[in-house]
C-alpha cells in the first residue's frame, strides 16, 4: 500500500492558494433506464457546465472498483487517506455522529436499548423501537452510573439507539459485539482480544450490569447491547501531512466528526446552503482548505426519489456563484461515493468529479456528468489520490526527487 | 499490496444470484495493418455487440502494464487472485494440464527426456523429441519406481515431456532446476534452499539414480531433467473468499486444474461449445458462479491465424444466447489476455471485457471490442478487481465500513 503522507510530508510547500472541496454526497447515480440520463445527468446545472468547460472531470473510485462504501471510508479517501489503512469503528462514527469529541483515551460504543426477559434472554433487539423521548429520558439514567477512575458519558442519537463512551488511560478498542444479532439468546459477555481490550471489556461489563439495574423498571428498554467498540484512529493531521490549515463546514455532525478526525476545524455553518456559502465568506482569510459537505443528494438517493436527486443536485448548482465568486484556486467538486436512486443505496459506482484550476489541461468537457466524466483528463482514480491532484494544482508540492 | 480477500471475506453475502465468467483464452488482438481492425472488430458478433448495449465494457490488465501473462496467472487474475502474490510452479501447472489432483503433501515437476553420453553428459536436451508412444512407454516403467514413505506418480504429457508427483509430508518446494538449459554439461544436482526442500531434493536425486539405471538402454532417452519443482501455493477458495458454490466448464484440462485451484467445482464439459452449453444449463440450479472456457482464440492466435481466431470468436458468439437465456444476474465476457494473431504469441496489450448486470451504468458501447472498451465504463482495470465488479452487481457484496 503506498503511503501517500510519506511522499506530501516531505513535498508539500506552503502559498497563498486556497483550495475549495466541496462533496456532494453520494453524487454519483445511475439511469433508471438502458440509454437513459444519471440524476446528474438530468439536472440543470448550469453553473457546474461552465466550471466544466474551465476545468477537468473524471471518475473517482473511492475505495476499490467494487467496493460500496460507507461515509467514513467514502470521506477518508477523498482526504487523501487510505480508507482500507485506517478503518473507523462504528462506535467511534456514530460519536462523531453527535458531535462528541472523541479523545485518545476514549473508547466509543454503539449501544442499541433491546428488552431482555427474566432470563436474561434477548427478546427484542431494537426494544420495540422506543420513541426519542424514552430514549433520551433513559441515557440520562444511565449517563449517572459511575465508574472508578473511568470518565462514563452516555449520549442519545435517536429512537433506540445511543452512544456510550468510555475515557480513561490504557483502554483497549478491540472488543468483540455482545449483540447476538438475533432474539431468543442472552447478550454475548464483553470479550477483550488483547490486554488493554479485556481491562475495556471489564469496564463494559461492570457499566451492563449497572446498566441492568437502572432498567430494570424500564421494560421494553430493560437492557442494552454494545456493538462497533472502537478507539479513534491514530490519524495524521492535515496541517501535519499537507501543510494546510484546513476548516469544515458541513450541516451534519457525522461529517463535522469525520473532518475534526483529520484535524481540521469546524465552522458554524448554519442550517442552510446558504449559510454554508456566508460561512465560507467569512472565513476565506483564515484558512488554505475549505470542505464543504451537501448532504440531501445522498438521502434523496437513498430514499429512490431521482426526481428529488435531480432538485438536490439543482439547488447545489445555484450555490456554485457563492464559491466561485471567492476565486478559489482549485475548486473540485466530488461525491464520496454513489447513491444512485435506483437501486436506494450506497453503490460502487465511481463518481463523477470536476477540478477546476488555472493549470488544468483542459479536456473538452462541456458539462458535468457520468458520461463526460467517463473520457475526462483525470481518468479513474482511487478517491485517495484526490488530495495529490489539489495540492500540486493549487502549486502546494514540491517536485519528488531531483 | 491490497488483500481483497481480506475484504471479501468480511463483505460477501450470499443471495440467489448467478453469475457466469465466460473467459476466451487470448481474446485481445491487434490490427494487421495501422488504422485496421482487430480480430475482435472484425468478427461478426451480433449477440456480444446487443449485450455490449445492455452493459458496460472496459479494457482488463492482466497482472500490470507492459506484462504479458502466461495461463496461471491470467486466469487467476481473472479469479480475484493477485498474480504477483499466487505463484504457480511450472510442475503445478504441467500437473493441472493432465487433469492431476495434486494434494497439498504434493512435490510436482516437469520432466524432459534428455540425452547423455557415457560420461553423463547431456547431448540433447529433448531427447530427440522422441513421439509420444515411446515417452508413455518410459514413463510406464518410470512409474513402477518405489521410494520408501514418498508415493510416487510418474505421467506421460506429450513427446519428451512428463511430469513427476513426490508425495509425502513434510516435502519442501523450493528446488533449483536440474536442467543446465545447455548441452555439453552433466545436469546439476537437485539442491533445496531450506530444510524441506533439501529433503525434497534428496528424493528426486534418488529418483533420478533409479531412473538412469532403468533408462540405460533407453537412447536417446536415457534420462530426465527436472524444472519447475514445486508445490501447490495455498490458496483460499471461493467459497471462502466470495461465499459462491463456483463451477468450472472447461474443455482443456489446464484450465480445469486452475479452477480446481480455486476450489471450483469441475463439471463434465465435454467436447465442444454446445457441450458446454448443455453442462451449463443442466448444472444452473446447483451453482451461484459459472466459469466457461473457450480455448481456440488463444491458439489460433498463437498460429498467426487471424481470420481463423475471427471465425473462432463468431463461434463462441453464436453460443451466446444459450448463455443470454438462462438470464445470469451478471454475465461477463472476456479473456485471459491477448494472443494477437500479428504477434503469436502472448502479449500485455489489455484485453476487451464486457459485464451485463441490471445495475450497470451503460456507458453507450454499441459493440464489443477494443476501440469500444477504451472509453467504457470500467475503464482501464487490473484484472483482479474483476471478481469484486462481478460480486457488487450480483448484489454480494455489503458496503464497506459505516
Amino acid at each position: 500500500m503506498t503511503d501517500i503522507h510519506r511522499l506530501t510530508r516531505n513535498l508539500h510547500r506552503r502559498n497563498d492558494s486556497r483550495i475549495v472541496l466541496c462533496v456532494s454526497d453520494g453524487l454519483g447515480g445511475l439511469p433508471m433506464q438502458p440509454g437513459g440520463k444519471t440524476e446528474l445527468e438530468t439536472a440543470r446545472t448550469p453553473n457546474m457546465d461552465a466550471l466544466a468547460r474551465r476545468g477537468v472531470t473524471g471518475l473517482s473510485v473511492p475505495v476499490l472498483p467494487g467496493i460500496a462504501p460507507g461515509s467514513g471510508p467514502g470521506h477518508l479517501g477523498l482526504f487523501g487517506y487510505d480508507p482500507l489503512k485506517y478503518e473507523i469503528g462504528r462506535g467511534v462514527l456514530e460519536g462523531l455522529g453527535i458531535d462528541f469529541d472523541l479523545g485518545s483515551n476514549d473508547v466509543a460504543i454503539r449501544g442499541n436499548f433491546c428488552t431482555v426477559d427474566e432470563d436474561g434472554i434477548i427478546t427484542d433487539r431494537r426494544a420495540g423501537r422506543i420513541n426519542s423521548d424514552i430514549g433520551a429520558r433513559l441515557c440520562e439514567k444511565l449517563d449517572t452510573i459511575q465508574i472508578p477512575d473511568v470518565e462514563v458519558f452516555v449520549r442519545h442519537v435517536k429512537e433506540y439507539r445511543l452512544v456510550v463512551v468510555f475515557r480513561a488511560p490504557g483502554l483497549g478498542g478491540d472488543v468483540d459485539d455482545t449483540d447476538p444479532q438475533q432474539t431468543g439468546v442472552a447478550p454475548i459477555p464483553p470479550h477483550g482480544n488483547d490486554d488493554a481490550s479485556t481491562k475495556t471489556a471489564g469496564i463494559c461489563r461492570y457499566f451492563l450490569d449497572r446498566a441492568a439495574e437502572i432498567l430494570k423498571e424500564d421494560a421494553p428498554a430493560n437492557l442494552l447491547t454494545m456493538r462497533g467498540i472502537a478507539k479513534k484512529p491514530p490519524i495524521p493531521t492535515f496541517e501535519e501531512v499537507y501543510g494546510t490549515r484546513a476548516a469544515a463546514i458541513a450541516v451534519y455532525p457525522m461529517y463535522r466528526g469525520l473532518a475534526r478526525l483529520v484535524g481540521m476545524d469546524v465552522l458554524d455553518a448554519g442550517n442552510t446552503l446558504t449559510d454554508q456559502m456566508t460561512c465560507l465568506e467569512r472565513h476565506w482569510d483564515e484558512y488554505d482548505f475549505f470542505f464543504v459537505h451537501f448532504k440531501y443528494t445522498d438521502s434523496t438517493g437513498e430514499d429512490g426519489n431521482f426526481d428529488g436527486k435531480v432538485q438536490r443536485i439543482e439547488d447545489l448548482d445555484s450555490a456554485i456563484p457563492a464559491m466561485a465568486a471567492l476565486n478559489p484556486s482549485v475548486f473540485i467538486l466530488t461525491g464520496d461515493h454513489s447513491t444512485p436512486a435506483k437501486m436506494k443505496s450506497h453503490s460502487a459506482h465511481a463518481v463523477p468529479t470536476l477540478l477546476v484550476a488555472d493549470n488544468c489541461r483542459y479536456d473538452g468537457s462541456e458539462s458535468f456528468g457520468e458520461s463526460v466524466c467517463r473520457t475526462g483528463e483525470l481518468g479513474q482514480f482511487e478517491s485517495k489520490y484526490l488530495m495529490l491532484h489539489a495540492l500540486a494544482h493549487a502549486g502546494r508540492l514540491d517536485k519528488y526527487g531531483a
